[in-house]
């Protein structure tokens, strides 16, 4: 399986895989294709450095890049306490009462509540692309599409291409007029922030679009070898995932249970490909999440609209992390895509890929014989 | 291009295509598909039968189909004057006003204003199979899932097989449990009737639940040859298209406009893939149609709850009727689907077909060069 992309970034298959787990970036990128490591988590730049150091030591000389969350437009920041000031008390009621309804616990240390929201902050995500090209990093991906002109610069001063994610076409012209090297069609199925077209109508259309400025990676449905064949067929030069991989053996976020597994690979595996919603309550902007009683519990009757980006973000980035180290799978905030009902098994990344190899092989086997009747 | 179900229908290509005009269904059967008419606009059983004497002396003796609209349950269906009564004041005033605020102009002839919901009434979905049945149909589709068991009994004891929509994998088996015989796996981006999961997702998983049970037709968001050709790759036997054969040339339902072309496929021509909306308006179950003012005043602060089905339709018939004779391409009620973007030229049918082959052809050759590197 082999296109334009893998000789450009030195990679086997094009296979692009988003990742907050170094564990599972760097096993991507030994397993032959593109891993990705979302830095939004980091808080601090001093932990993305040694993160990244790792990568370094565990890839065996393979190529890998990173995903930052930096809107185009630089907000109006302010410190944390004027952005606290923003936000309603019903909402921060309502989130209370919520947790507390769910029995989800307090967390074990008060002092790092307001912290999750920092990654999605424009400076935090200016200091993860310093750090990251300080590193040998062959790809810088902006999960809000384009990143501010001087980012581009900076980046492609440093040799390295940009990638951004969109939803139309409309905004993949204008990442390609912007500067950005490669553009992510993320369909409808994505998991997080996610607009209205359906992948099998989106990604044709951006490919039509950029009529060859800039390739295509699709994004959205995707953790089949098959699917790998129908993003191609459909005109990609390669795919972006990111949900599939949340089930590897080598992601090792959040807590364990005895099973072994991660409550959030728990609450996936049981999850069918209708457990997901598309809601604005985890940023402020539509993001695709597994349905789980925190999900519910905004969707029922009496529930307060979402904040903007990025009040909504701040506003419930306390409850993320109490429920991120709660062991309950049924009270998650997990962005994942509706492919999350094919998410059956843990498995090693090597298996994953090894199988979009050959579910990519056979698929395109049987459209021969189709094609010869 | 050739799947067993071409062998099972004797046609050429495995390209089922729904379509309201027996214009466009003869010239998809003659051009080497199986055109599938559908029923829902006859109110009349009369009517019905002389189109398909017309189908009859119009296909070359290629193999056609019909498409009902049948619950698998038999509502309570009473008199028009009874159901009537269950439509609350309030939303009729909403209908009339907003009609009023449009510029929708009066129907010529009242008399048959509250005709156009007939054709979802189970007694005229009853009497349009019975109808079908008399000509040398080779398939009857259900757009609402398995039909009753008598009545894919009656159909199967002529020798028809039964198609059934489907837009979840849980939804599918039941149906083949059911009886049907062929399953239209329908993803989010499709018109009319649609689900939440998305085509990508959606295709594979009803094939992987089926195992073989029953041949899967793909549906939503199939336009081109490329989208074929993903269909076949992750699994279908064919595909099953409705809204890229509304702008065919021969599709000649609906008022005319100077330009030749008739008000929905003049709206159609301008929208884009954005430019749909999935409501409950239509028909009371979530259905994509065509964004218009229409839609958008539904969707208006203070526009009323849509009503269960069958009374939103009967609500709304009129409204429809009123706007499908009205010349105003912004004010249309027309369920299509995501793939409208892609649809900007009038084509005659054979130039569809010949498209979606070619493109196939094409799409499969590149996954051979992306396979062999």
């Amino acid at each position: 399986m082999r296109t334009e992309l893998c000789d450009r970034f030195g990679i086997e298959y094009p296979i692009f895989v988003f990742t907050p787990s170094e564990k599972v970036a760097a096993a991507v990128s030994r397993a032959g294709g593109l891993g990705v490591l979302g830095c939004v988590r980091f808080n601090d730049a001093e932990d993305l450095e040694n993160v990244l150091c790792w990568m370094d030591e565990n890839t065996d000389g393979k190529p890998y890049g990173v995903d930052v969350v930096m809107p185009a437009k630089v907000p109006t920041e302010g410190s944390a306490v004027d952005i606290d000031k923003l936000i309603p008390q019903t909402h921060r009621d309502f989130v209370d009462k919520t947790l507390a309804d769910l029995g989800v616990p307090p967390l074990s240390d008060d002092g790092d509540r307001n912290e999750g929201v920092l990654g999605w902050l424009h400076s935090v995500a200016r200091s993860h692309v310093d750090v990251a090209l300080k590193h040998p990093i062959k790809l810088i991906a902006n999960a809000l599409g384009s990143p501010p002109k001087d980012v581009i610069d900076q980046v492609h001063a440093a040799g390295v291409p940009v990638a951004a994610l969109a939803g139309s076409a409309k905004h993949a012209l204008r990442h390609v007029e912007n500067g950005v090297d490669i553009v992510v069609a993320q369909g409808h199925e994505a998991g997080g922030h996610t607009g209205e077209i359906g992948s099998m109508v989106l990604w044709p259309e951006i490919v039509d679009a950029l009529d060859g400025k800039a390739p295509v990676l699709a994004a959205g449905g995707i953790g089949t070898g098959r699917q790998v064949a129908a993003a191609l067929a459909l005109g990609a030069q390669g795919v972006w995932m990111g949900s599939a991989f949340l089930t590897a053996a080598e992601y090792d976020l959040g807590v364990r249970l005895e099973s072994g597994r991660s409550v959030v690979q728990e609450a996936m595996l049981k999850a069918t490909s209708a457990d997901t919603v598309r809601r604005r309550i985890y940023t402020g902007k539509p993001a695709r999440l597994l349905k789980s009683r925190w999900t519910d519990a905004w969707d029922a009757e009496g529930a307060p609209e979402p904040l903007p980006m990025p009040l909504q973000n701040i506003l419930v980035s306390g409850a993320h992390q109490r429920m991120s180290e709660s062991s309950d799978p049924s009270t998650v905030a997990m962005p994942v895509g509706q492919i999350v009902g094919r998410m059956n098994e843990i498995r090693p990344v090597a298996d994953i890929v090894a199988e979009l190899v050959e579910g990519f092989e056979s698929a395109s086997q049987r459209l021969n014989t189709i094609r010869e009747g």
